[in-house]
């Protein structure tokens, strides 16, 4: 699969001025595509449109958007499917126009190569350095501001790990650079409530719904790292990778996941098999 | 002026896989160009390659940039410089490649304009209501990231004022939605330290610098709302419009300007006249 890259349905480049560029003012969903068809797309654009809501960019059309998505999402195989939307072509400064257009801008790429291991054996995780900041109007988006995330990542870049972790200012648990994390404790799941930042992830509300249906409760909480440590067992979660256990949180081996098992065998997930 | 947009040194549009777009990884500068001059250049610059330091973002060619400069800002008359550098195209994720070419991208338009009366009357501020959160990681920076500069002049969009006053979460007083702020008390000029958030604008520090010929002493320090009150007048600062007193703070007036005057005329701001 190769990229393609089509903005407001045309293919083509993006223009300089839009605001996407300028502030980072806008959203984005990351989406697996299987055979034509993308997971949770309904999810995905129903959080699109509140992030729209809370941010007040009017939401893109979402025909248009599912026209293009049919019409480009490679009908066999698998594919990321990335969605932009950002508050459009802008007035120099801050202040957003009166009337603003949005830009939404689909961009669909090869799907990454994620070792089958991670799924049996699970994943290792590495707290990072940076935490991060705290700001309850931004909590819980997937916004276009990821300097947080990319310099975490860069921090990682020599560790030996799969995904790190991120605690904020505070030291409380937000989750994986690229995931949300849960930690099972007898038949409780227990995941970070996000109001202070953190990204409410698509795939962390579907394991949420399902978790009933084996008899477990799912409860957000402020999650320090000693309930990380006091845990049965962690995973972690992604539109993308689906759920990975995490066999290893900084060295210290842990139970890798029945009830991580159980989920995935569950809900399914985008593996490569 | 119309808007010229360069990317890389040519004109045209941007790749949408940019690595600005998808995670507001890069900075940008602000500038004000007069008769084909670009107001303290080298400060801005000195800025960039800072900022590219602490985001581990490789500096672009400044010899590159200084030519298109001298090839596109108009001989005459005012025009505004936005100079954006990302860290280039990236592969899919968080993580930077292990060796990337940033991009940078040059857009020259038309002077704002800034009524007479802002210099010599002063300016009416509002405090938002939105807070910023703290991260010593990127406070100072003037990075893509600026989602909560945009929401905070969306809150201001109905409000008659011309600028908006930013607190950060723990209620310390950061600074203007696109400006820094200055708290003249006697002989001494207070400016919040910025170690938590905020941009070091180029501006703030060119009157930091210049403060002394005037008699002044320049302190960076943590600035409640209270230092503010108790200040014998207070002033904006920021790259294209200069230096502009404050003559009215939530709808209180404040004795306007000696200082903020001297300094204007002391270090000359792109006032139309």
């Amino acid at each position: 699969v190769q990229s393609t890259w089509l903005v407001n349905g045309l293919p083509g480049p993006l223009d300089p001025s839009d605001r996407g560029l300028a502030y980072g003012d806008g959203l984005f969903e990351t989406m697996a595509a299987h055979s034509g068809e993308i997971r949770w797309l309904e999810r995905h654009l129903q959080r699109l449109r509140e992030g729209c809501r809370r941010l007040s960019i009017p939401v893109p059309d979402c025909a248009e958007i599912r026209r293009a998505l049919s019409g480009h999402v490679p009908r066999q195989g698998k594919a990321v499917v990335k969605l932009i939307v950002t508050r459009g072509i802008g007035q120099r400064g801050y202040r957003p126009p009166p009337v603003s257009a949005p830009t939404w801008i689909l961009g669909i790429g090869a799907w990454p190569p994620y070792p089958a291991a991670n799924y049996t054996r699970g994943v290792t995780v590495t707290t990072c350095n940076l935490r991060l900041g705290r700001n309850p109007v931004l909590a819980g988006l997937k916004h276009l501001n990821r300097l947080e995330q990319v310099l975490a990542q860069l921090e990682l870049r020599d560790a030996r790990c799969d995904e790190g972790l991120l605690l904020d200012t505070s030291g409380f648990v937000v989750g994986g650079t690229m995931s949300n994390v849960f930690a099972v404790r007898g038949p409780r799941l227990l995941t970070p409530r996000l109001s202070f930042c953190g990204v409410r992830g698509v795939m962390r509300q579907v394991v949420m719904d399902f978790a009933p249906r084996l008899g477990l409760q799912a409860e957000e909480a402020e999650v320090g790292t000693g309930e990380l440590r006091e845990a049965d067992e962690l995973f972690l979660t992604n539109a993308l990778f689906g759920i990975w256990p995490i066999r290893e949180l900084d060295g210290r081996a842990l139970r890798c996941g029945a009830v991580a098992r159980q989920l995935i065998e569950t809900i399914g997930f985008p593996r490569d098999s």
